[in-house]
């Protein structure tokens, strides 16, 4: 009989080996945040990718904000040095108590625990905006709209989902502005994906283009291969100057952009990835039947650095 | 003119280095825990050290918990792992955003932010359940007095402070026996030093007199100069064997101690220290007017741990 060797279980899986892929995604209200989250959350599945809101580390509820002199969008009214910690926590692998922050009713509630999951989202205003909480991410998308976009985007969710009138929304975006200019715009200069959904000169009520700025900061899949640089494509890769100066690749997407054409693209990135599965169909709803094609390109890019570092 | 230095400011104290004295108080409900934490916070001033109780990591609301098949006596009641998380980064000097049960409503509210503190101390009922959690305490204490005097306290403040009947406190008393025997107890073998109040034999109704044992896991101040062994004296020092056969200093403390006698023995404490303030006046209350001597002495050794801890 051969001998039988003694398996030594363990207890736990090994948390203080672990890194667990972490995404930022940055940018003001109603940039588009939560539409990219939905996404990649349903594409990676609820059980395995866990969604936190940097809100959640709000300091005060809103009664208490409306005696102050700043909005939440000022770093004083966040617990950013405990949001620091807790991105340090899940990046180990170690669970956390988080705060909580409820929208609807604007207090702050009894704290959920966090078990350590496969991956780890933390969307909102303030995820790139320390050095230390930078150093969390795999991977750090910034949400850049023109301001006009915006505005009518949060005019609608305001109003529609949170009771507000749209007079109201329009006099907290003008009061919130020059802390939207202090805090939340300096976080673009961080991210190392900023997409910016644009609408198309003489198309202004059809579907959106976008520009996708991959910046060197980290590995981006090759896409010299299936793009070329012929701004007449619906889809082309040029190689640009950003804001700052910086060289950075540009994919731009046209709103009209014909699905076979996008499908190349995603089996182009897909291809680099190796696995068995499809593309995963949900990417690109932006809500339920309407499919954006710029959209599914900056979330299947997101989800190939994920299940990259994953891996690494 | 000399040459002034520049003189590079630190924007925080040096976090990273710092150790916070801690200390746990362990021991049933009602066993006199909040009785020992306050005169030691009064002696070091509530700005320099923070209390922290274990009920505040409940898992489940009062609500909740009524349709459990165990009471917060058990570990799995409690989100240990995240007290213990919260311990070791306390210890470290790092900010906690600690969660808050709240007795009076039995409701889990908004968590708090801690900064960190000159000292802690964490009493409940599991600060020495676990080996990560003890390891985070510079001294120990596990509060033992005997079942009918516990019984009688909890009963005096649950039906004056928390608004239950004498029946009510009672079956809950024998309900949660089980659990105590299991996951309370067990946390005396943990202790630096274990405090028993006893009744003192045909002076049931008088003050208590209490036995103080003084574990060798740490460097407890020399009392053999001015406490002999001769039971016959208000307070004496014995070598004994403790419950599991280990060698144990056990001081004891008659309820009728007067106060010159105390006063000798805290003296004596107090002067290992080599400080210039004198012994608290505060330590020994029991309520406000009533002393007791063996709790002065109790927290006393107490106190010089943690101003000890504080200096290596």
């Amino acid at each position: 009989m051969p001998h039988k060797q003694m398996v030594i279980q363990r207890a736990k899986p090994s948390r203080e080996t672990a890194h667990v892929p972490m995404l930022a995604i940055a940018g003001d209200s109603a940039a588009g945040k939560t539409t990219i989250t939905r996404g990649l959350v349903q594409a990676l599945g609820s059980e395995r990718i866990t969604s936190i809101c940097s809100d959640d580390y709000h300091r005060y509820d809103r009664e208490e904000r409306k005696a102050l002199s700043f909005s939440a969008l000022h770093p004083d009214c966040n617990y950013l040095d405990i949001m620091e910690q807790h991105l340090q926590l899940l990046a180990m692998g170690q669970p956390i108590l988080k705060p909580v922050y409820n929208h609807s009713t604007g207090t702050l509630d009894r704290p959920v625990l966090i078990e350590p999951p496969d991956f780890v989202i933390v969307e909102g205003l303030f995820p790139l905006w320390s050095k230390l909480s930078r150093a969390c991410f795999d991977v750090s998308l910034y949400l850049d709209p023109p301001e006009p976009i915006r505005y009518q985007w949060k005019v609608k969710r305001d109003t529609t989902k949170r009771g507000y009138t749209k007079e109201q929304v329009l006099a907290e975006l003008e009061r919130r502005e020059p802390e939207a200019a202090a805090f939340i715009r300096p976080q673009r200069a961080h991210a190392d994906i900023v997409l910016r959904f644009e609408a198309v000169e003489g198309h202004e009520t059809g579907p959106l283009s976008a520009t996708l700025l991959l910046r060197p900061t980290i590995a981006h899949p090759d896409l010299s291969d299936v793009l070329g640089s012929d701004t007449r494509e619906a889809i082309h890769l040029k190689l640009l100057r950003d804001e700052d100066g910086k060289p950075v690749d540009a994919v731009h997407i046209h709103g009209h952009a014909p699905r076979e054409l996008t499908r190349k693209v995603e089996e182009a990135i897909w291809s680099h990835l190796d696995v068995d599965e499809p593309v995963p169909e949900i990417l690109g709803e932006v809500e339920p039947g309407v499919r954006s094609e710029p959209l599914a390109v900056a979330q299947l890019i997101i989800l190939y650095h994920l299940i990259n570092a994953a891996r690494h």
